[in-house]
């Protein structure tokens, strides 16, 4: 079992940012409630635009309805994640509640509210892996979003557990990559 | 001066995630040169879709030309950023290096990253605050972004200083305000 592939960093960063990472291989031990609450409470208080907080999630627990249809929106590429045993889908509100205008930060938003809860996570020993790879339309169909609320990242939380097969150990064995530091900077 | 503004959390949450906020009163003191570096590698080890690290930074030094350039796009009620030591400006790329197909996720994950380098500065005593009001379109011309780069967020960056007038000691000493835990799940 890997537990943790900190950042080869090239410059100091905290310890749950450089710990955060996105393995494939899930335990069946369950995540404890409080810990789940803590995870929505570190997104709750992530910063927005007007400080409209955008976002909220579909919490799926493995063994309950919301788990189940939350696995069956999941791409073929992601059949892993049916093991997790928690798996979220943020859903964006795209516009402000103050005369119903287009809110263009509400995927940002969103994005901001998502890492505070996966560090949070990091913070209590769960690794977490974020996935684009989901059937956008059924979660909208099968969770009655309605117009102007979109789905944004299918979210596995659980605990570090076993590859379950070759390939699996392959890709959480594989380095982390990133652009070059100095990419970042627009020149 | 206010030097921390602690979430009054529901649940228990990590203390940068929880003292992260955004206050306008900001010190004339310098940010190190090894901050800034940190603060970029934070946002470097972000996860996103494909890992396609669609994020870039405008870094303007109070004092140089681009915090100016970055000054002169502030909205009117965003005049106090002027003050901060550094100004950054996100840039989102909406396209896949690979087949230059759009990226449904890159404000998403722009924001992620974003949120990783504001809860670094909080590591690093530093205070942060985001701002939606700016000029967009003098944000494109002024730096020559191409087509599919889009500003996401404008960030003032500095120590904590006095208030400099009446108006910032009210905001800064405004409770912090959020939704109900309950109302950031899906039903």
């Amino acid at each position: 079992m890997i537990n943790s592939k900190k950042a080869e960093s090239d410059y100091p960063i905290s310890n749950i940012i450089a710990n955060r990472w996105s393995p494939v291989s899930f335990s069946a031990q369950a995540v404890e409630q409080e810990k789940i609450n803590s995870l929505i409470e570190a997104a709750r208080w992530a910063p927005s635009a007007f400080n409209e907080q955008p976002w909220q999630y579909i919490v799926g627990i493995k063994g309950d309805e919301t788990h189940q249809k939350l696995v069956d929106t999941l791409a073929e590429g992601n059949d892993w994640a049916k093991d997790a045993p928690v798996l979220m889908c943020s859903v964006a509100k795209s516009f402000f509640d103050h005369k119903h205008k287009p809110n263009r930060h509400y995927m940002h938003d969103t994005g901001m509210a998502t890492m505070n809860l996966v560090l949070q996570a990091t913070e209590l020993d769960l690794i977490t892996h974020q996935m684009a790879g989901f059937d956008l339309e059924m979660i909208k169909k099968t969770f009655n979003l309605d117009e102007g609320f979109e789905p944004a990242s299918m979210i596995a939380i659980g605990y570090a557990g076993d590859p379950k097969s070759d390939d699996m150990k392959t890709r959480d064995e594989a380095p982390r990559q990133r652009k070059n530091h100095s990419d970042l900077i627009w020149k």
